[in-house]
């Protein structure tokens, strides 16, 4: 185990990332019929661990070897959460999950109604796009780029298709596919964007490849193992549910000792990624062991 | 009237971008889900005016003074209707506008369901900033703000809310707000784009600002006056079902004859504004024309 204070830098950047959702939500809503804008940061502050932003801004910490970072680093980090929470309030839509709750609150649709809800998805997804090409630095083309190839239909969109549908079949195979795409891509990109963002070299870009790949497949692997082993009080939700509802998971397909063992090789693939950039043990390794470490 | 041949210059520009949406789509098509990529493709290929991509394609030429235009111009096209269909996609959904019927064929999620259009939505509007960012250059950066500024929470999505609240008040400064955001945002995009896309200066993006401006508005007056008066043959849907839908027009806030004498002005001021970029009169010239004077 690292001595580094896991709590303290998740807590710290955690409050980091409220503060600057809350500041260019309220900046670009100046212009937004206030339903829509209500409606947008009804879900968007809702709270959730941050991973991604946590996650980019840390790659860009671990490149700059500091923790000042530039404008663009943190539209980039306010943008990947624009884009979870469209994907966490389409995937609630009634025609879809048709989820009431989410972190303990009714689902958007619920609140807004379901017009409105497709709408704040829409427009967290789009400003997403005005947050990252907000500003005259060159990089913030190449940075839409990454976002929009993992978010889009050969990345988070896809993953979520091949998730609903109905011939898919019972193999690692596929499901390794699915996850690399519904949660993979966005995380991977989170790793990437803050490399780019920070001006990294292309070495660095391959290492944050690698270690969100296999952080993104980490952290998946762990939900699904949580729901046959978590605590229901810490993780908020049933346990179980996943078996229940005869749910495509890894304890499902590798059985649950081969699942932990394939997220303990991961999360030990991901921090021998990063060893260059982070010498002595830190943020990063820290951020791929919680990935299968956390209790919810 | 000009002598320019309106209807072969439409004819071909339309095929033009036929090509590109079918072999751009395909391209980057390649890593994604069959179905997925299948109930894009449908909507996209639907055919329609083509509108914004003709636009953005004759701003560019002339700035350019020449058919010829880099692959950022035919990027741009492309993204403008990717988003265009995106927004049409899920403005036809149960819980929007519930329309089973779109240009004579059903509507995507009367043949996909309604999870795979809004899905397939998702993916539209998030792939066409990933055609805009597809490339080097560093204009893209900058093209991307333009689309998604357009398009979001402060366009085209704002104006999607403005038109389904419930207590919009029946006044003409609403009404032109309203239709400014809807559909003008992303028609004068797609002018500013053209201008950007070919390396323009400012005093041509002012121009093309105007003009879109001008023409976005005739436009959408244009659609509401040949509701009143239009021949339900050449629209392809039957005509007063605005009237009969008790719906928020120009000719009902403001009469059919100063609505009209509106879209008319408009026409004037968008062909002013172009007259430096186009000394004979031309494409542009025609293109606003036609906003008014089309049938359909």
């Amino acid at each position: 185990m690292s001595a580094f204070d896991l709590e303290s830098y998740l807590n710290t950047q955690q409050q980091r990332v409220e503060k600057l959702l809350d500041s260019r939500s309220a900046e670009m809503g100046t212009q937004v019929p206030p339903r829509l804008l209500e409606s947008m940061r009804y879900s968007l502050l809702a709270g959730g661990k941050r991973l991604r932003p946590v996650l980019c801004l840390a790659f860009a910490e671990a490149v700059l070897r500091q923790s000042t970072v530039s404008r663009v680093v943190e539209d980039c980090a306010c943008a990947l959460e624009y884009i979870h929470t469209y994907s966490l309030v389409h995937d609630d839509l009634p025609s879809m999950d048709n989820d009431d709750l989410r972190r303990g609150r009714p689902t958007n649709h619920k609140v807004y109604g379901e017009a409105m809800a497709i709408l704040a998805g829409d427009s967290l997804l789009t400003d997403a796009f005005a947050l990252v090409a907000g500003g005259p630095e060159p990089v913030r083309g190449l940075l839409c780029r990454e976002l929009s190839l993992a978010a889009g239909s050969a990345g988070m969109v896809g993953g979520q298709v091949l998730d609903i549908a109905e011939d898919r079949p019972a193999h690692i195979d596929y499901l390794t596919r699915m996850h690399r795409l519904k949660t993979g891509a966005l995380i991977r990109a989170a790793c990437r964007m803050g490399v780019l963002a920070a001006g990294g070299d292309a070495d660095a870009l391959a290492r944050a490849d690698t270690y969100g790949d296999a952080v993104g497949l980490a952290f998946q692997i762990a939900d699904d193992v949580l729901d046959v082993t978590g605590d229901a009080s810490s993780m908020g939700k049933p346990v179980g549910a996943d078996a229940a509802a005869g749910r495509f998971t890894f304890p499902a397909v590798l059985g649950l000792e081969q699942s932990k063992q394939l997220a303990a090789r991961k999360v030990a693939d991901a921090i021998s990624a990063v060893q260059t950039l982070e010498p002595v043990e830190g943020p990063l390794a820290a951020l791929a062991r919680y990935a299968v470490e956390r209790s919810s």
